[in-house]
């Protein structure tokens, strides 16, 4: 492509509508334009990356064995209601009723419809397994649409759905190749990624993996352990127990603290660590008040919270309960001396402490050197009911998590028999006898793809694509084409030979000086940059940079065609 | 691609729901399926065919220099408030509203959103001109979506836009070559089509071409003629002015018709042809009673009458303002003894007839006999509000004309500044000066062209893809795979070859009996059927059909390879 050809809108101004990196610098890049809250225009540049991730996304689907079909956008209100997700997919789901009257939505996943043309062309166990996708926008009404194409509300997403006759070949042959051609797609677009268990939630299902792009601005955090290759969704990570509980050395005092309420102000008034310090959070559920107690340098929870038994469906108490109960305000809340019908819920770790510091339920004060079975009887329940950290041993036994921040860009889940059951879908077994086909649904954000990984891939300068991501792999770029026939000339002449050896190159024709040039090439982030100019003509040689590198070199035509493939 | 790990649902069933034959050979060869009232999906066997419509747009679209982007299928109320039509548009375009209550489209066309990212990324002549256009899913509810794809709700456009310095370069750098990518398009589909000029309509605009797929179940009618190379719709082609007016042999005297109220009865009873009757059309129109005259063998044409000198905006006379003007009934009117108010239009036909026939406002009478001048005067205004006929002159003078049926799936639009204006979009031209851009606009129906491509091509057994579009080029056929391991051997080794050698094969490796086998091949289409048998082997021969051949024949491997590379 020659750039003179092209539209190329890059701007020096940092957008103000743009909250993080990859919106800012698509927006400069003039990858994306918006067009109304959380829909976005892609300009020919932002295309040809947003096709560069789909051929990748497609050949690893084919090569996977899924067939590639297409739904329409528009699906009728009676399919939704088959599963009661018309009503259950809540306000994100946009709905529209048409010229008639009759209701629709604009999908946002397509379970219903791929089980409903299912259910219409497949009778036999022997046509199965089979795995439908497709690479299509989807729409998902979001209350706060923002971070660009991050989350907006219309979007590219590909989605796959197999059909098993039983569990084991869900799993064998639809699970796991999804897996792996997600694995090899990542890898291929040059991503640093982590596949991570991912909670099977309320959806049920018997396994569920996300796939997410490393990035520091995640708005997932990830724990994994580099030894074992353990890797989960923090809310999922079990927090192991730790060793024996040591015995008490010190009594039980009371110490003032009048303004502290914080675990973090306590340690700090007392000189101690936090990790001595115990957090009190008031819940009510089905069997009445809790004191969930975790310690001070801990994060509760919900998620495993809510699988303590007894536990689902929780809230947080309010400051009229928590006065019935404890006959105190927040802040200085603890387990010692509580009434009998609090019951106290004490994490693994608080349940292994010695001599710690907890509220006394009397405003301004705090007890220190509290033991369990001394103080105050050892709690009801102990659980793990908290998010791991970084130090903590690996679920695995194999070694210690570190965390990181993710954003996810792919998810496959085992669904079971849930829409098939619903849908009223089923094949005949070896036996002849009908049964609900098992499902799996995976899905890839194609256009989200591409602003991970300008957060996992970007500098100061602008977008450092990786290679397979690039909108194209090099610019010959030209200095005052039109003054200089001799180098024009030899600039096309690399440009089309560079094309010819496969290697998708442009040509930046446009006629502007140097610094501009090279400002847009760094801001679009094409991975390798040569430039034609009179001086390296006369002496043999192209000036080379790499987009990731310090400084330029000079090499000639046989070293520039052998770097640029990457032999 | 293996069809033993494809998805084929073909059907022997002619489906109730499908009127005409494309829809009907899509449902059978199981290319689509109904979701709701003109929402299809598309399986994986019609997605392939849609995809090498697409490719081939695509790669033209690009040889013309096209910028492929892609534009929100949401798109808000306001932009389409710009330009009035969101009103305008009227009940096909779909409007939609978020949790928010703010209102949105599903777009039809994207004629104000490209021009918001124009407006926005564009500044000067410099920069032009520049030619935008997507594949994308679009949206048009149809009040009665008909005919499969073809008339569906939500379908596949390629959508174009360019936008001009003035109307010169339109017509130069924008039209010119988008007209001759649509050719290129079309040939290269393989599918016999005409471009034929079209009525500008409504929307003004200085050009306007249509192109149409040739097949006798098409919606629209098309004039042209063989030896100039000229071809209009029907609407728009011109009727010439036949030759002198005869004198008059006959003289005028009424008839009795008693219940013959139509042109054809009229000259049935009376034994003449019906190219000497004259049709009597009551209107009203603004400057009152008009009574317009066809030959009875000649349809009025609308278009053309709205065109005539304060005739815009004409309707239909009631029954009531006949009787108030000619005091009779409809069916027997005439232009002969009527009162000074009623103004009468002829066609340029009617207007050099001589001895002619027309009602005597009369019930139950005819006038035979009739001559201008003599009997009654000349008409008040003479124009060409017919419809051409097959046999006509051709309007450039070099031949005559012949009709054909056409499904419209190509336009190309010299819009001007129409939305330029509207939306306030300007650059600055050569003297610094803002101007409106000159706008053209290109539409091809993607999904369309899959139908319209059928009803050209199809027989008694199923569709005759032409090459460029099929599923696959050719099918290697073998019988009973698991029963004779050297025939699959051989079967999958040729299937690799072909392959290889570029040519897109299938290998159908499902273990059906032939008839059911070939019945399927000859359903969905493929142009080359190859079967490997057990006596070929030995005689080093394949069994080779043609699609549109009456039997096979024996080819070796190297006439086989030849004939298949179309060689």
């Amino acid at each position: 492509m020659r750039l003179s050809q092209f539209h190329l809108h890059t701007e020096r101004e940092t957008p103000a509508e743009a909250e993080v990196a990859s919106h800012r610098l698509m927006l400069r890049a003039g990858m994306i334009r918006r067009l109304a809250a959380g829909l976005y225009t892609w300009s020919p540049l932002g295309l040809r990356v947003l096709r560069k991730v789909e051929a990748v996304v497609r050949e690893e689907m084919d090569r996977a064995g899924a067939l590639e079909m297409a739904m329409p956008s528009v699906q009728p209100r009676e399919l939704w209601e088959e599963t009661g997700r018309w009503e259950k997919f809540g306000p994100q789901l946009l709905k529209i009723r048409d010229r008639k009257d009759h209701e629709y939505c604009f999908t946002p996943t397509a379970e219903e419809a791929v089980t409903d043309f299912f259910r219409h062309e497949f009778s036999s166990y022997r046509q199965l397994p089979v795995n439908f996708y497709q690479i299509t926008n989807k729409f998902r009404d979001e209350i706060r649409p923002r971070f660009g194409v991050m989350r907006a509300r219309e979007f590219v997403m590909k989605d796959a759905y197999s059909f098993h006759v039983d569990e084991d070949d869900l799993l064998e042959n639809g699970y796991r190749p999804m897996y792996e051609a997600y694995e090899r797609i990542f890898t291929r677009l040059g991503l640093r990624f982590r596949a991570v268990a991912a909670d099977t939630g309320a959806i049920g299902g018997s396994a569920s993996h996300e796939f997410h792009v490393l990035a520091d601005s995640g708005e997932d955090a990830l724990a994994f352990c580099e030894s074992s290759g353990y890797a989960a969704n923090v809310e999922l990570a079990e927090a192991l127990a730790p060793g024996e509980r040591p015995a008490p050395s010190e009594s039980m005092r009371k110490v003032d603290t009048p303004v502290q309420k914080t675990c973090e102000d306590v340690a700090a008034l007392l000189g101690i660590p936090l990790a001595r310090t115990v957090k009190s959070v008031a819940l009510m559920a089905e069997e009445g008040f809790v004191l969930a107690l975790v310690r001070g340098d801990h994060v509760v929870n919900e998620i495993k919270l809510a699988k303590v038994p007894g536990m689902a469906g929780f809230r947080m108490a309010t400051e009229a309960e928590i006065q019935a109960h404890l006959g105190c305000e927040p802040g200085f809340l603890g387990p010692v001396g509580v009434r009998d019908d609090v019951r106290v819920l004490a994490d693994r770790s608080v349940a292994a402490m010695a001599d710690f510091v907890v509220g006394a339920n009397a405003p301004g004060a705090h007890l220190a050197g509290v033991n369990w079975g001394r103080d105050l009887p050892e709690p009801h329940v102990v659980a793990d009911i908290r998010n791991v950290v970084a130090g903590d041993p690996s679920p695995d036994g194999k070694g210690v998590l570190s965390l990181a921040r993710g954003i996810e860009v792919g998810h496959v889940f085992a669904l079971g028999k849930r829409y098939s059951e619903a849908m009223g879908c089923t094949v005949l077994d070896e036996s002849g006898q009908p049964v609900h086909p098992s499902m799996g649904c995976y899905g890839i954000g194609v256009s989200r793809i591409v602003a991970a990984a300008i957060e996992q891939n970007h500098d100061e300068a602008g977008i450092r694509w990786p290679e397979a991501m690039a909108p194209w792999r090099a610019v010959v770029c030209v200095i005052n084409p039109k003054g200089n026939p001799d180098v024009a000339a030899a600039a096309e002449d690399l440009y089309r030979a560079l094309n010819e050896a496969g290697l998708d190159t442009a040509l930046d024709d446009r006629g502007l000086r140097p610094g501009a040039m090279f400002a847009d090439i760094e801001l679009i982030g094409i991975p390798h940059r040569v430039v034609v100019s009179e001086r390296g003509l006369a002496a043999g040689t192209f000036e080379y940079r790499a987009r990731a590198a310090d400084a330029p070199e000079q090499l000639d035509r046989d070293a520039l065609f052998t770097r640029l493939a990457g032999r």
